[in-house]
């Protein structure tokens, strides 16, 4: 296919312009503030996958940020592969921590990228990642090669939980109709190890609040005498795990389905160095759940992590308050087959039971993500593995991913679609995290590979 | 004295109206943005010792904030008493809970204060009660019974642990001399009780910083695998004390006196009941070391409170990111005999000591205080004594305070002084919290109390 890469080639550092206007635009969904930029997006999105081909685009409104859906139908008899990607981002702070302006990309080459990486947020998760499917799609088209029917569906709201894509997905159920989901919001396990995600993590996300005197004390009048709720937060919080790393949340673990020996062997297998991991994060410990290694403990086993904690005077200087409230931001990591409503429930029940009399407390659930695993021996995963081998050179490992994307287990529901996780980013893109960014190298294998993808999917459908 | 109380009565709403302009000024020691203010502050308290009838007042400049001295010296062979007050005040957030404008102040009657009470930042800590020693100052030289010489030292630093303090009395000390500091910075047992702070803890304030991985993580790719500072500061903060509420810093309860069988019982027969306690501050129930009534665990026992918790994403929504860092503002008032700097350390060396390898961890000091106890025989208790007899027609109570004034001790360090703590407030007037609030009773209490111990002080020191 080298008329493809010659493409590319030729076009290449326009796809690179064009991502870095797109990064330009502030579209934090988690955020009021950036509700325009948020739109700005969209119409952007929507611009860019008309001029791509698309026979026709549409910003389709939602309850919150719409979808951009778009679609190009070249025989009914073709297979349809259903690209799924977003366009939101996640907050830039603590912006003090980034080395240039979170929404002010910059290329800069770094050691493990001679060639350069995009810095700005969403480099990577998930403009970066999203937008080779839109160059990808151009170039297959503006080559003649494409070998699938295509449809788009770019939403704004994955970094909020996708709340409104489920009514989405009801209400657009006829249009969506496809043979296979693909998205590209995944990591490789390094730039030469190529990898497909066969498996994701649930998330089951809550804010807990606890409320001690009904209102700020002088820690001196009253302190000793009344129980302060950052103490007895810090308290609780400490109780939520044992000296083991295992979560002590009633029923946490009943539905955790074991993970088998050949697939655990297969993991242990996988190139990996911890000496290099804890160097790369500035530690000199990792730590987590007795019996497990570092990739186990990141891919196949469930989590508790506070995400944020605050109260009582947090600003310059010292205050001697015994304040009323203090609060956190809990996330659950889940494996199959835990469920976020599930281990949200029994969270809150949980978390209300080892209360002290001397405090109340409330949870707040927010979003949850189901976990899911995606078969090695389908189709979708052969093609996904062929496309990749083909771009570099060998063939990829499968394996277990930590993070969350909880519309794929959405998408078979709704859909009744298998997805393929075929991502291009990396574990040391800081994602979520100040100076995200993302590889040229990344970007430009992502596209050489999607193309294949369609190509070799095609061959296995018309069989 | 009759003539004093016409005066008084006179004058009281002029008084109060003074008062509520000092109030609007909001000097915030503790927060650089309001820099100008506290200075304004300084010249508006020298402005009302000038217009009150002192021969000078000055503006004295430290590497911090100014200290306003004045005197009137009316007698070399009279004795001298020393008034000590503050300026400066707490910040006032959390703003949004204040019902009405921290720095407008309003007067408002409440079930506690029929006769009104001023609700502002200051009110009673310390501009309100400073100020009664302004306005008894003017009473006693315009009705012409002033008894004593007086020197007055107004600080604007004590929100933030005086730090130049010392410095100014070493070079200040020939210019401070008296016989007796007076201090009108703590609370009656209520309105009907009148009390004499006998006691009062000290103060050790630190910063802890708990960093693991050198960036924000993404919690889904690196949960479970690394240590969450959070969680770990969580688990650090709930084993610095055990369940019977005693604090596990090595060594912290060595130097702590143990307080007389007669003191423990005197403590026990102040009027107090705790399921009014409890119902003030809207808890179910009380908390503190096991052994000690409440009234104990708040004066005479040495605590542990957080007084602020922060770390990884508090903003709106969800973000789920294992951070770098957490941190936590932590105080522990003391008893005699602990020392501040003792304890700070002890806490340091206790604190980096059960980190575990997986984070490391920064303990950073802020301002201390010595704990002080002021003797009940002698000629400044035993005038106090009087001076509220008068003033409330029954004999106050001596009473341990739970808070902090760390220059008592400074005072009898450095210029061999005993201060007597006559202070007004009520433990319900929510200093250091929102809707800070001072009675006009027990403002106009002061203001009628001070001449009397003057005159009473006059008495004992003459004979």
């Amino acid at each position: 296919m080298s008329t493809l890469n010659e493409y590319i080639s030729k076009n290449f550092d326009r796809f690179t312009d064009e991502l870095i206007e797109l990064l330009k635009i502030p579209s934090v969904s988690a955020d009021p503030a950036y509700k325009d930029d948020v739109h700005n997006c969209a119409a952007f999105i929507k611009e860019s996958l008309e001029k791509a081909g698309v026979d026709k685009a549409e910003i389709v409104p939602t309850k919150g940020y719409p979808v951009v859906y778009g679609e190009k139908i070249i025989d009914p008899k073709l297979p349809t592969v259903l690209v799924y990607g977003h366009y939101d981002v996640q907050p830039a702070d603590p912006v003090e921590l980034w080395d240039s302006p979170a929404f002010e990309p910059v290329i800069k080459k770094t050691e493990l990228h001679p060639e350069g990486a995009i810095f700005a947020r969403g480099a990577c998760d998930d403009k970066g990642q999203m937008y080779m499917h839109v160059k990808a799609f151009e170039t297959m088209v503006k080559t003649d090669t494409l070998a699938c029917n295509v449809k788009f569906m770019i939403e704004g709201e994955e970094e909020v939980g996708s709340e409104n894509l489920a009514h989405f997905l009801k209400a657009e159920k006829e249009r969506l109709a496809a043979d296979v989901i693909l998205v590209s919001d995944t990591a490789l396990v390094s730039k030469d190890v190529p990898s497909i995600t066969t498996g994701l993590r649930g998330l089951s996300y809550v804010e807990v609040e606890v409320t001690g005197p009904n209102r700020d004390l002088h820690s001196g009048v009253y302190g000793g005498a009344v129980a302060n709720p950052i103490n007895v937060l810090c308290d609780m919080i400490a109780s939520l795990q044992d000296e083991d790393g295992r979560i002590t949340v009633e029923g946490f673990y009943d539905n955790v389905q074991m993970v088998s020996h050949e697939e655990r062997k297969a993991m242990s297998e996988i190139p990996f160095s911890e000496e290099d991991y804890k160097k790369k994060l500035g530690i000199k410990e990792v730590k987590g759940e007795k019996g497990y290694s570092t990739i186990e403990r990141a891919s196949i086993r469930p989590t508790l992590d506070v995400n944020g904690i605050w109260g009582g005077y947090i600003g310059e200087g010292a205050k001697t308050v015994l304040p009323s409230k203090a609060y956190a931001k809990i996330s659950m990591r889940l494996v199959p087959n835990q469920g976020p409503d599930e281990i949200t429930e029994k969270f809150k029940k949980h978390f209300e039971k080892i209360a002290p009399d001397y405090v109340s407390v409330k949870v707040t659930p927010h979003h949850g993500g189901e976990p899911a695993v995606i078969p090695v021996d389908s189709d979708e995963y052969r093609a996904a593995s062929k496309a990749m081998e083909a771009a570099f050179g060998k063939e990829p490992v499968p394996a277990r991913g930590g993070g969350s994307i909880p519309i794929v287990s959405l998408f078979e529901k709704v859909l009744g679609l298998k997805t393929v996780l075929m991502g291009f980013g990396l574990d040391t893109d800081a994602i979520h995290s100040p100076n995200e960014h993302y590889g040229l190298f990344n970007y430009r294998k992502g596209i050489e590979t999607i193309p294949q993808f369609f190509a070799e999917y095609a061959k296995l459908k018309n069989n």
